[in-house]
Order: C-alpha cells, then sequence, then structure tokens
C-alpha cells in the first residue's frame, strides 16, 4: 500500500496540491458496468466544496470533476478510472511570510523537517484541498455499494459538537441535516451555532468539532478479522482525515465507564432475523459488522490558522511570530463531514468485495 | 496487505487459535545483524501473560517462545523470522453451550454469519491470545528501533481509567507503574482500583479501561502524509486490538472543544533546537512527528464474557439466555497495555524503515 | 506484498533454513468450509522429497507436514492455515569451507554482500529446501481451485530437456510421466536419460532442465490486464523457483520468429463455444486466459554444487578454489517439476479470487 | 499491489485508454529534492513514440507530457508525481468491425469474457498505448538512481532478432543502436533488416523480435530473496509488456544445456575487487546483484492486426473472418526496446529504496 493510496481491491490514490494547476486521483479495482457520469460525483464534490457560507473557507473553486479514463459508453469498464478537478482559484500572492515562517499546529515544520523542501503555497500536498479527490472517490464506492446490495446502504454524517456547543440527541432529525450549513440534526442547536460560530469567526479564531456517520443497510458479516477489522480500517481512514484527532465506535471512548452488563447487547430474534436490545457496540463485533448501523465519530481539531499573533520559529531557527490571514475556515470540520462519509463509503465497498474475494457472492 | 498481516517493510502475520496447539507470528523485513534470543523476546510476553494476579485471566500459560528461523549465531539475518508460542492450558471441557449460543458483545455471532463456520474454543481465532504473537513481534520492533537510534526510544504504557475510576494526572509517577498489576501511575488511585476491581470480579461483572501509550525519544520527521500517517496507523493499530472502541492522539476527542488559539502549540528554540510549548498535538503534526512524545489513548470495552444471565440466541435462530463460566479478565484492559506498547513499537519501527526508504538515513 | 510473500488474495509467507529446526509457511486468504487434512498437503511433498531416486540429492527427509492452525473439525475456517515441516537430515558436519569460501553460482556471495552475514548451513535462506513450503502451499491453492472450480482443473508438469537431451513430442504420453524419475511424457527418452544422468552423476558434473507446466479446464476470462497479467504472475512465480534462468508462455522465445499469420490462433466455435484452431498463445491473451491449456516452461540451470574444482574467492577477498562435496542433485530441475506445478496453481486459485472480487462469481 | 500499479516503494500506477482524452500514471515514492522538469521525462518519451521510421505504427501523436503535481521550484517534493499525456491523434473512425468482431490474437476475446464490456476503440486499455506511462515513469525512475548512484547506472537496449534475422554477436557495437530504425546494434544486420522489414510491411504481415536489455554499474547487493528476487520482477516486468512471450536472463532457456562447470561463473579478485571471469548468470545470484551487468532478453510477439483475411468469431457466436487495416507496426517489438529499459530502470530504481529500507544506504 502507498502512501497516496488507500484500499486493497476497491482502492484510490490521490495526487496534486493545493495551489497546483488541479488535483486528482485514480481509482482502481471498480466491477464493470456500473452505470457511471460526472454528475454521479459532482453531487457530492458540491456538498463538500468551500465557499457555500461563510462559516467555511471563502476560496471559490467550482471543483468540477472530469473522469479521463475508465468509462465507455457510460458504463465502467474494469479500468482505472482517472479523475481529475483544476484548481481555480489558488491565488497569486505574496507567500513571502509562509514560505520561511512554520505556523504553530500545522505540518509546515514536519514536512521541512521530513522532505527538507515543502510546497508552501496554500499548504502543498498537506493541505485539506485533498480531500476532494477523497469524496469524488467515495461516490464510485458509493455506485459500487449500490451495484451490488440495490438500494439498501444509506451513508449519513450530522455534526454533533462544535467546540462547546453539543446537540441535544433527544432534538435529533435527520430532515435537519441538509437545512443549515452546519450538517446539524438538532434544528435548536443549529441556530445557536450559527450565533456562536459567527463571534468565533469575527475573532480571527476557530473551534473543534465532532462528527458522527453513520451506515445503514450494511449486511452482517462484512469486515475480515485481527488486522483487516472494519472498525480498525475506519479509524484508519477517520485519522487520516486533515486535523482529524480522535475517533470513535459506537460507545467508543465511553465504553472504558460500562460495566460488561451495560455493554454488551442482548440479542433476540424477529421474524427469523436476529436482531439487537441496542447498539453499543455501533456495529461492529470482532472486527465484522452484525447487520446494525455502523456508528463512527471523529473529532477535528481546530485549524490553525488563526488571525491572532503566536509564537514560532522560522527556517533558519530564529524566534519570531506569526498571524494568518487569508480565507480560512472557523470550523473546518463542518466542511469533514462530507469527506467522512466519502471514507466510510470507500471502506465499506472494498470490504464488500473483499468478501466476495474470500467468501463469494453474498445473499440479501 | 493481508488480514492478518501488519505493517509494510518491517511486517509480521500471525496465526493461531486460542485452544490449537500453538499460537505464533512470522516476522519480515528486519535488518540484519541485530543481536536477538529468545530473552529478549521473553521479558516481554511475561509482562502480558495472564494468571499474574487476581485481576487478570486465571489461564496458565508460560507463553513460552521460540525462535524457529532467521536467527545465525544470535544474530538475526534479514531472513523471516517465525516465532511460535505453545497452548499449554487450553482445557479440554465442554464447549457445548458456547458452541451453540452467540454470547452477546463477542465475535462469536459475526464469525459464523461470515464464515458459516467458527472455532468456538476458547475463542478460537477472535480470542484475545493473538495478542501474545503482538507483543513478540513488538519486542522485534523494539530491538529495530534500538538498533537505529540506539538507546534513545522509550515506549512505555500505563492505564490512566478503569471503568469508573480515573486517575489524578498530578500524582503520575512512572516508577508506581509496573509497581501494581494496573500499570497504574498514581499510587492512591491504584490502592483504591484493588478494592474496586475486587468487587467487580467477585459479582462475575467486568469493567472497562482507558490506556495511555507514550513514545519518547522519537525524531521529527517519522511518518507519511496523506495515507501514511502516523496517527493514522496508530488508529488502525489500536483499533485492531480486541476489545478497543475509541482511539486519540493527544488532546484526542477534547481537541473539538478548543479554540485554535488553545490548541496549536507554540514554538520556540533552546541551545539551537526546536521545541513546543505544550504538545496537543501528541508529536504528530500532518501525520508526522514532531519530535516531541508521541501520546495515543485507546478505550477498551468490559469484557463480555460475564457471570449474568444474557439474553441471546443460538445458531439455529432460537431464543435462549447464557451465562459465560470460565476463566476471563474482570478487566481486560489490564492486559491490553502490553499490546498497546507492542503496536507502538510496530507502527515506528516500520516508519522508521519506510523513512530510511524514501529519505535515506536518519541523523541524530 | 513482502519479499517472502506470495500472491494478493490467497496468498503464503515462507520462513526457515536448510538446517535450521524446521522450515513452514502460512496461508492466507484461504476460503473457509473446505476439506482439508495433512493427507491432503503429504501427497504433493511426498512427489518433491529428496532422495526418492539416484538422480535426485541424497538428504534423507521425510518432509512430514504438520497443519497448526487454521482448520476446525477437518474443515478450513478461513484463519491462516500455519504448516511446518521439520528438518531431520540436517547433518551437523563441518561447514568450514563452504562457511568462507563463495561457491561459484551459488547465492553465497551475494547474501554476503547484500546482509553482512550469511547462514552457510546447507544453503541456508537460499536452499531449494524452501520450495517445500511453496508445494505444501500448492496443496493448498489446489483445494482452493477445486472448491470453486468442482473437478475441472488439471495441473501436471513434465521434463521435456535435460541438459542436451529433448523429449520427442510426438511420444509425449501422460501416462509415462509418473512411471520415470524424471516426469519424462517420452519413454524413449526416459529410457536414454536415465544413463545419460548416471554418467553425469559419475563425473560428479550437473546439467540443466526444461520443465514444462500445463493447466487444463481453466475458465475463459481468469487473469486481469496491465500489471495482474496471469502470465507475468506466472513469469515472477517461476523465475522465483532457485535456479531457474528463462520462462515461456506458449510459444514463447519462439514467438519472436514468427509472422503474425502464424502466431495469431484463429477463432471458431463449436456447439456455441468459442473455439480456437491452435495455442500459439498458451491459453493467455491480453494477460487474461482464453479458456485453452495454459502452457509454461521455464528453465533451470545446473546445480553449481559439482566435485570439479573450480577459482574462487574467499570472504577476506583472497583467491582460493573449491570443490563442493555433499549430496546434491545431478539435475535439480527434476526436483523443480512439482515445484512448478505448485506455483501455477497458486497463481491460479489467487487469480480466481481476485476475479471473484472484481466481478463476482464465475458460472461454469 | 494493485492490477494498474506496479513497484513497492518507487511505485506507479497507470490510467489511460488508446482513444480517451489521455493517458498518464502517479508516481509514487519518488525521494524528495531530485531536479526534474518535463523535458528530463520528454526525451525518453520521444524514443518509444510511434511514427518516427516506416517500420512502426503510422499514428502521430507528439506524446508530450505534463507534470501536474509532485514538483516544486524544479524539484520533486516527496509528494506523489501526476504525469498525463494527451491522446491527440485518435482518429474517430467507424469501429464496427473491430467492435463485434475479436482479432485472432488480441485480447478482444477475453476482455469481453471477463468484463462483459470492452473499450474496442483502438484497442482501449489493452492497447499498447498504456506503455507510454511506463516510459514516463521508468524517466522518474532512471532520476531516482542517478541521484543515489550519481553517474554510475547506464541502461541501454537493443533488438538481436526480428522475425528469422539474428545478429552476429561479434558485430556488436553500441554505437550502432541509435544509428538506424531498428535499435540493432549490428550494422550489416540493420540493412539487411531495412529490406526484410519493408517487405514484411508491403505484404500487411507482421514479425516477432528478440530485445535484450543492459543495465550496467549496479551495485552488487541490490535485490531481495526468495519472492523478491531482481530476475523474477524483471520477468515479470518484461512478461507484462503487451505481446511479449518469453523472458530469459544471462544463459536463459539454454541454460538448460549447460554443465554445472560451463554454467557457474568463476571468481578471482583484481585491484580488491570480486570479479567474474564470465557472466552466464546474468548478474543475478539468488536474486541478488553481483556488480556485474544485468543481462535480460525477452520476446515480443508479431503483431495480429495484418491485413491478410483470417477466420474468427463474432460477439453473438457467428463465425466470421476479419482482416485489420490501419496504422499498426509491422515490427511491434522495436518500440518495445525503449519500454523494456523503462521496467529494466524502475525495478532497479524500487529494489535500491527497498534496500536503502532494510539494510541501510549503500556505500559505492
Amino acid at each position: 500500500m502507498s502512501v497516496n493510496k488507500f484500499g486493497r481491491i476497491l482502492n484510490f490514490t490521490t495526487w496534486g496540491e493545493s495551489h497546483g494547476s488541479a488535483i486528482g486521483c485514480v481509482i482502481d479495482g471498480v466491477p464493470p458496468l456500473i452505470n457511471l457520469s460526472e454528475e454521479d460525483i459532482q453531487i457530492w464534490l458540491d456538498r463538500r466544496k468551500p465557499g457555500q457560507s461563510r462559516f467555511t473557507s471563502q476560496r471559490k473553486e467550482p471543483d468540477k470533476v472530469e473522469i479521463l479514463s475508465g468509462i465507455f459508453e457510460n458504463k465502467t469498464t474494469g479500468a482505472p478510472l482517472s479523475l481529475v478537478i483544476k484548481n481555480i482559484d489558488a491565488r497569486s500572492r505574496d507567500y513571502g511570510e509562509i514560505a520561511d515562517k512554520y505556523r504553530p499546529g500545522h505540518a509546515d515544520y514536519t514536512y521541512d523537517a521530513k522532505y527538507g523542501i515543502r510546497d508552501y503555497r496554500g499548504g502543498g500536498r498537506s493541505s485539506a484541498r485533498e480531500t476532494a479527490s477523497r469524496v469524488a472517490a467515495g461516490a464510485i464506492a458509493r455506485k459500487v455499494l449500490d451495484s451490488i446490495i440495490p438500494g439498501k446502504v444509506k451513508i449519513r454524517s450530522a455534526l454533533i459538537q462544535i467546540g462547546s456547543q453539543s446537540i441535544n440527541r433527544e432534538h435529533w432529525d435527520d430532515s435537519e441535516i441538509e437545512k443549515n450549513p452546519f450538517w446539524c440534526p438538532d434544528a435548536v442547536a443549529a441556530k445557536n451555532w450559527a450565533g456562536y460560530l459567527e463571534k468565533i469567526r469575527k475573532d480571527g479564531s476557530s473551534v473543534g468539532a465532532i462528527i458522527e456517520v453513520i451506515a445503514s443497510g450494511i449486511p452482517v458479516g462484512l469486515g475480515e478479522p485481527i488486522y483487516g477489522k472494519i472498525d480498525s480500517e475506519l479509524a484508519m481512514a477517520m485519522m487520516s482525515i486533515n486535523a482529524v484527532k480522535g475517533v470513535e465506535v459506537g460507545e467508543g471512548m465511553a465504553a472504558a465507564s460500562l460495566t460488561g452488563e451495560e455493554n454488551a447487547d442482548e440479542m433476540y430474534t424477529e421474524s427469523g432475523l436476529v436482531k439487537f436490545k441496542s447498539n453499543k457496540s455501533g456495529g461492529v463485533l470482532g472486527g465484522i459488522t452484525t447487520g446494525q448501523d455502523i456508528v463512527v465519530r471523529f473529532a477535528v481539531k481546530p485549524t490553525s490558522s488563526i488571525l491572532s499573533e503566536r509564537k514560532t520559529v522560522d527556517k533558519s531557527g530564529a524566534e519570531t511570530k506569526i498571524s494568518t490571514k487569508g480565507r480560512h475556515d472557523p470550523c473546518v470540520g463542518i466542511r469533514a463531514a462530507p469527506v467522512g462519509e466519502a471514507m466510510m463509503a470507500l471502506v465499506l465497498a472494498d470490504q464488500l468485495l473483499r468478501h466476495r474475494a474470500q467468501i463469494g457472492n453474498i445473499d440479501f
């Protein structure tokens, strides 16, 4: 597995820098004969693209995707799909300060220390712009899931916390999620968040967030044991998203506080199907799906690009200060939600193909 | 990457079931000319083995490791190391109940659903017994780290929470960790935990735990971007350990509540070296090490093998009840600490070799 | 992919040295519910083992295989199979000469140059003894093929040349192959070879051989394009066998001399099935099987362990001479035939599982 | 390893169809700080491109490469390089015949059988056009080799046989290779080939070829044992090139005829360096380089696109005939020479980085 590649059977390799001419990815292992057009990908990219509200970066990128290979007469052929997204709004400005100074909380210092060179323009390879490729690849993964398990799998996400403000889970309403700029399932919280985040934005500050991603309609038996566990791969997937610092499945960190009686989901049958009385496990036991919803949460740290002046060092090793101006997100976690969904889709679709390899076709 | 294999350059493949004749692993990619004996591995296995206090499983396994290949005159040759640990205390008893009934919170149901067959004896392949192989492989990883960065890297772990009981971080004393059966760094907490866990044990119940693993002496620049991030691989590594439900790096889930000002670690220089005023990042920025301590936490759920009767279903789909008797851990998280250390060592050693591949030797 | 691992979905990792305590392998990705016993593997190992005629090494190894994991009630479980073969007849003798001097045509010098250390006892890791693990893994691959395509696939091999002596293809009779110690399909040639090779053996010399491996009953559509071509993987597989210097598919090197008219196999239909008038392609077009026999040939060089004194150098760089005594094969190519079959089975079974992953179940 | 990906540490993934809008590749694992411009790649692409003499396809492709990512200020950054080559001369013509009929000797039938769909325009994914990406990636591999072993490694290739016509090895003159359109090292043979091939071309026929690729200046100790052997990877690499049917290293298939005395290269020392009296091994022993020239040969079959009418079947299964008109190569082997060089460079550079990973820097 390469550093820029994710997945085993269904896999994708991303490339490109924030202010280069384009970014993109190559998606391999796609089953043939799946209907696919650029629009199928574009709808997901549009949910992630910046500049859609005042709470995300004001960079204006149409994020228009082009498919350069792997389809013929609007169907996949089994050959690799090459997707390209041109960078349009990569402002040519003076990068002097970022070029020499290391922004605290950024990868500037570590990239320079590792490689001895760094494309500092807009964050280069370390920019969250790379996640557009993930969302594009995720759109393909959704198509793969739907081609093998038609109409069953649904992947959705929501922000359940922004900075110090959490939702009230009793207010959860899926239909609210698309109605506010925060992917917030709690209408009351969404209203409060607008004011809260507006202040953060005006202060030139930023806050973190927690995103929950839920996959429904997953058959029992997906995932592999030991080092191919579906929860282990989801942890890797989510933690690989820029700025993520924690990942939980089901009860997550709170499982530590529970007793065995509280934690283990009791089982029963209904119309001949095995059911669970609760879902503390988050839909995964022994790395393999139970058939319940797969529930994953991840925490995104506040973007480190803030207006406040911060102490740092420069390339020469001299101490200095830095204040990041520019078009940054007061809560970068908002745009991470579609990325989390994409990574969920990619893990599930890959596991589905791996399941077919070892076990054969799944019956539904 | 196979399901039973972990790592890219330095990698290992584990095999074996809980009640089979033996378990073991093959470790590949080991640099040549490293001094190695069975004792170098045994010392780490001895820290994980069961039956060392009344707070862990009473199964009596000497966990004696044999090296079958890959060394010559007590040095590694670059060929794969085959390690074998015989299963001694795999009691031949009546497995009738477990054979047919699915234990809630266990992988019994999901393995059967996936494979159509399940080695139910002692949990078979899904048993935490597999982690002995990880600890053995981890011992090799420590040797690799020490051969390339002599005397620098130190990996330690501690339990910071058992059930509802947390440590007081102000009491943290590394020297306490080995003095109590809980790897607890807080002498006061350790004392309380003894009584707390004794009650849990007597009740036939169980609780979860949070383990913190810390690696010191790590050079700046280890780790790779995007899908090879060191924190992403640590998340995968820890989540792959049996019963783990959450993983955090640095501030972890709490990073969501912070502002950008609070979160980004300011930088300065000291004797010409770059230093950080805090370590909210947990030693990783952009997937690459900062040179600070790498700090990872993971939550282990309570073992689902409890005395209390629980509702479940059997293989035929009929509803039934189950009560798990036998030699189980009131807090399986205790034995996860040495496993977490091993996984940390394995990720770091692999990344060190991968760094050499792309960049060349590291200077220290 | 590790150095000691072969295959993607169905894969195996070998370990062990010629004169260590044991050799073995771990086979991963095996579908569950396949009937398997040690005897299923032993029958193939018995065909490869040394000391069966005066034309192969006189080392006496029973090559008794043990399965340590991955089966339950005589069925595979989907967990990794660990196979171990003890080394019995690893004579403890004085290795002084081999320890210091580099045998021409052997890997002694290159291993030392690469690793700075070498287990010289019986060739260590570079010994053809490693191929016993391949044959054991190949037995599993045959089981996998037979479980998915019951009763169809047949893999056989034959020596078509020993030293300067070729068979007459018009004499080819499959039933002769098992009747002589050379796997020779031509009864007349076999008779001549006995005398020819007896002289080589008595002279303390050795000769090379060409082995042909044929797989029948293969469905059309196996194999993958570009870098996953089935012929490309067969080339890698055969060339990885000790002492192999050339690999051909179908017409092989002779294809260079043909015209397009001579080379391209014309197609027709018979009972609704697509057929070919010839098989110049060796059953592979564009890396994908045509449904015809897959025909691969490979050349094994003469073993370099010969009685004649040869000029060489020692570890100190001094010029010297060496004469290899001991139990070596006058034509090591004989024992390569079962190994070639095993590698064919392993490539085909792996490709079959990979096909299921991307395309779904194959209909037959 | 994906189907469209080659290499482990230094690896590349290709995409694109013959008559799509573009082809390209993503190259990963490239060390940072290597000077790189598009010209460095273009010079190698120019050697492969069609339409340079009347003996290769008359398709007119400028094969102009663009680097979309991974360089900054003309240096590699360690991030993936995305290379794109636009397809210019993909004639929009009536593909009706090829769309329905299977060309004998082509992958038309096997692709359709496998995937149920086939981009038949110009051969789609199975076209040799894909090899332009290999040559581009090979240019990067040469840069990598030169950055680590400056000025040492030289890779060259020559055609040693076209159809029935072989060179006379005693006439070999490296300086002749670039002087004729056949990469022929024998001036006399080159002259004869012109007439020979002109007749083949006028007849609408085609012939095969044998290409020899030689790498000089390779350090001793490159390559890995067992399944990572450098000759095994070269066999896979060359056999993956379109139309290749056989691969040899050193003596190749002819090694079968030799005795042990003839085959094993004797060793001596010169100025303190180990030398060999001959190079029957082709520079590889036990999968590891000896420091001598690495010598690989591969046979390319005649292109199956010939004017002569041939029997075949169509998609419906009906028997029919086909005659391929269009711009095809009378000897496609000519254009395979630069591709063989590229694959050699890619295998060597990857092995060099893998060597650094396990062993550390190489001293020269």
